[in-house]
């Protein structure tokens, strides 16, 4: 595909996933970690329009300067943001008008990439598809938080298919102790967060060919796992108090059953599908229940090829910290990841609701350990 | 006007406030006090289902039952609540499918109107209009308030004038020490609130014939009054400093002018024009810099018909307070007022966004001391 | 009494009070509204220092130019003050250093008290007595407090008794509609707020002989109170359910009886004696769920000869606001009550841990409606 | 030395570190970080009386068994435990009777250990005398804290010179890329946090011999590093901006000059001196500024012999994570460390606070990222 064509297919899915959407849906907030759809919508056209259009075209006319203010998300760099938490009380700009500002920047740059542009330009809209792909994933979870908090509990007609059977019989794959590379190592696109491949040694391990199901975890609620302290970090225990959690996001126990918000509304919970919408923290303490452990981002990297993949983000043990040699890149693009780097915890795998051809073996996703609207799950490691 | 008429006429008044707005101008909730346009428009609905349609018409059938949970404001006699913050979080009912709830009740209502139906539901209708009236008054402040804190400080085409020039040479009003009657003592409708008539011994007292102006304001800015801890309450002195509170809600010193947002937008502060949105603790303190004081709530009911109504809500030096023998009325509708008598200033008057017909000398509105998102002034006593 | 012999009998007083602590008592401040014992020492010490030594001794040499940060309370003229929240983290200075403090101005203060000196003073010494009374009043409410919130509820050897037997069988004592006169009428000292002796008019109403009973009250926690909203503000309610409130403060339910905390330590609850340590929100739910009310601070004053004092503060309905022709004095003297006048509750009467003879008919006592660590009751009204 | 005489001195050094305080400066609790002096006193004693009396003396007669409740710090298996932030609001037990407690325990461990117990125990009284002397550290840090926070900043005559002038040439000390071992590898005790030694492999880097000194960290802050959001973690930058940081802990810039609070009262910032009292995000933007970078705790410790050990603990990048095969060990002593595992930050070396012989090359301190009250500085790497 040319990279215009490219260009059209990213932007063209971020609106197939909001075609089902009603205006509301577009500009609530629910919590600060969920960001208004609308918000996604004109982040990602800003994003092409302040790194491209407004570097690279000359005499392009900014669509409205007040947008650069509104769709900042934390490009310190490029001026003042609006605090992420007040996202969610801004009703205008309107979502006809940001479609129109979307609109407005797809032309200028359909125009661009017909032209005869400099090709240094290719490495920046890579990264601009990259980062609409992330939006993409962001958009589908921040949809579910959405509608699955409302009391209504809204079906939603999504892309994608949230239930996944698992092979119950797990069987555990070994690896030897050894000297193994690390970070990324091939041809095309990759973040700065994956770069400086570089060499660790790993001691013997055992991974798990599958991962969780609804139906183990369920034992491990039964068994009293969110009473006992013992399983967990400290900070998880008291996040499990101050929050009273007593089950993965979105489940429900109505008449003696578990019961949980898809995108098909409120649904039983499929004992054989794979757990869904956990934190690392109940990661953490389902591992130590079991007497084992998360692996690392290496281990897991290591054994990428001889895993099933499981459609659900995989919580590691490992912090997200950056590689030897990691370098920030000059200007605004440089604020990408790695300011992120404390208190994180990374995810390895994808998920049903990644963006097709997003993610790859050496893929570093980071969130905060107590955070579950993602999709993540748990493979055991020993 | 037949009951059914002004019941067409009040529901109309309603839509007509709303007709300007986005959609997505329906949805939002910037601070608790403000609520989303569509939930004024669906528990103003609910009201005249819950307590009329539910209860008077045989065989109606509830639109649906889970609005009763997504509308219901302070009514705990009838059914839990949307807490009152999460209002603003919620995407759907929809603001197509609140209208459809609106013509629905609406068509069962006028039905019943057109009916041969029981007078004695006339007092709930009246209480039901106010009501409505009520929420009209809240809904153009709410709009105000929501468009008012948007960066983009987008004009509204509202019903109402907010410029109101001012008499600028005030005079004093005489009243000799002696025993007043106080309260409703007329046809028609009134509050619960303003019931029990009752005598009270109100010592000789002056009161102005004029509101203060924004001139007269803008001269206790320029004193250092917000600095000056001396003219306030305490309460009102912290809740300056941890709010950073320098001029009226809504004024923005702009190149060296005072601006505020209205419904034509930004606009320079009109000198002449009555001083609006300001908060208790604020008059409170413009009165004691002036050597004055505010007037009490039977000082204005008596003078009532005296003075210039000033086309602003007044505050008071009078708490909300239940008059001698208030009793509330048995059941859900005993909620109305009874419930807020604490912690709360009486107002009195009327503002430009009162509804036609809605106020009277009698009337009490009552708000806490710290809010000003109503249009609300300054009358002094002495 | 001349003035210096009162001064030794107010002083010697306070430091009677405080002679059963121990030393760590005197520092911590569990929540914001009690203050360390050690601050009450130094502040009723400061103010003698800094109204009357520094003001009237020539020559005088303060005591260390620290202390006025340390121990000014409200009294913005005077300079800036330690944040009210963050006096039970100060260590320093001891309980040494404060009583040399103490010393060291109540040498100076006798010293000056036994010279000729100048009589314009002698009203500023009524002050300062009748301030150091209101805090012997709440150091042992403080000193309750703190030793009431610790585990092993330590007994303290306090001068006052706290069991009060009462009439169980109340009358009624009615009184006539009306002119009476309102405020202080006599010789010797009163505060600024019972200033401004003014007429009101008084319908018709009955004032109960007695106070409610702990027998009483129990009576209304077992029929659900708590759990009645129709009885409650909405404010209270919110109280009742955020605080996790099932009965007065110091109450604990263990092996089926209620015991409370005394200065005795754990006792059982006297059923016979007064109710103690009530808000104003429980108060008036109570007497909401008798079918009556409570009473004003008008009536009060005007039954005041007629009923049994109870030896609790009584709650009534009236909001704390200033009588007509109120007047704050100049000066920090003029901060003293005018700057709480809003958002407040006005108690009549006194309590057994009141100072002897500070106490009158006029006396016009305040604290927030949630408050309840002072000796507070119920007296019922209709 | 027998376990006895190691039993006695450990014990007395804890108290000759109080020795300076007033009784006062025992129980306050300025910070939820910062225990008051006493608890620690009673919590190292109540750890002997736990783990050793309980368990190893037959009949031994628990000291107070309500002191359980006030001292458990987080061992949850032991039972309930004083909420971490009420520390500070606990009078009783006064400093007196937690003496008289530890007295008590004394007495009794001195019987045991003169006595011809169980060798098993040997190794719980390591991990007590370890323990007591992190306690130690803390201990100081938190008397610094309580004193330093203080407006009348009083000197404290402690055990420990805070001035420790610098090798103002740096040298950068070169390692090859290679495996390495890490972790534990000796005689005598250790933490389970240090065990499981392992290999790492560790690329090519530099290391500076010596720390960062005042003046270093002076010329980042004239620089506007503190304003610079490009040289910060995003949480990082929040921190500062929330909790308006401009220098390091304790630092006062006073008529053109940077004092900083020590134990010898206010004193002029030496710029000759190791710089102290900083966060990791500090430490991370001033080698962000420098271009360089902090260490990992696994290159610091290969490190560890041929650098200049500097008096502070040295902030490392590495999160503070189980090394493998980490094990808890079972009960209560099991939640000693692995509970932490998360948000934490390692931080290697010493401090001039550290009791004598309590750390070595394997030692892994950790504390969030945003604390400052411990003495830490920074070590650069690249």
């Amino acid at each position: 595909m040319t990279f215009l064509e490219r260009y059209k297919t990213v932007r063209q899915r971020t609106e197939d996933i909001c075609a089902p959407l009603e205006t509301e849906d577009y500009v609530v907030q629910p919590v600060a970690d969920v960001s208004p759809p609308k918000w996604h919508i004109g982040h990602t056209t800003w994003f092409f329009e302040t790194f491209v259009l407004k570097s690279y075209v000359e005499g392009y006319e900014e669509f409205n300067s007040d947008y650069n203010y509104v769709f900042n998300s934390y490009y310190e760099t490029v001026g003042a943001r609006v605090i992420r938490t007040d996202r969610g009380n801004l009703s205008r700009p309107t979502v006809k008008d940001i479609f129109r500002y979307r609109k407005y920047v797809d032309n200028a740059m359909c125009e661009l990439l017909s032209s005869n542009y400099n090709e240094d330009l290719n490495e920046l809209l890579e990264l601009g598809f990259n980062h609409e792909e992330q939006h993409q994933e962001l958009l589908l979870t921040d949809i579910k938080y959405i509608l699955g908090n409302n009391p209504l509990f809204p079906a939603y007609n999504s892309p994608v298919s949230e239930h996944h059977p698992i092979n119950s019989t797990k069987e555990w794959v070994r690896f030897d102790e050894g000297i193994y590379e690390i970070g990324f190592n091939g041809q095309g696109f990759c973040f700065d967060n994956e770069l400086g491949r570089h060499k660790v040694f790993i001691p013997e391990f055992s991974i798990a060919s599958d991962m969780v199901s609804n139906r183990d975890y369920i034992e491990f609620i039964k068994a009293g796992g969110y009473q006992d302290f013992r399983h967990w970090h400290a900070e998880g225990f008291d996040w499990v108090k101050n929050s009273s959690v007593v089950a993965p996001m979105y489940w429900h126990f109505i008449d003696g059953e578990w019961m949980h918000y898809t995108f098909q509304g409120l649904q039983p919970v499929n004992t054989d599908a794979i757990l869904n919408h956990i934190s690392f923290y109940e990661a953490s303490a389902y591992a130590s229940w079991k007497g084992m452990r998360l692996p690392t981002e290496f281990e897991w990297e290591v054994a990428s090829n001889k895993i099933t993949w499981g459609s659900r983000w995989e919580w590691t043990e490992s912090a997200y910290l950056p590689y030897p040699g990691f370098k920030k890149a000059p200007g605004a693009i440089g604020e990408y990841n790695g300011k992120f780097m404390v208190n994180q915890k990374v995810l390895r795998g994808s998920s049903e609701v990644t963006s097709p051809g997003h993610s790859r073996t050496s893929y570093r996703n980071f969130f905060h350990p107590h955070l579950r609207w993602q999709y993540t799950g748990i493979r055991l490691a020993q």
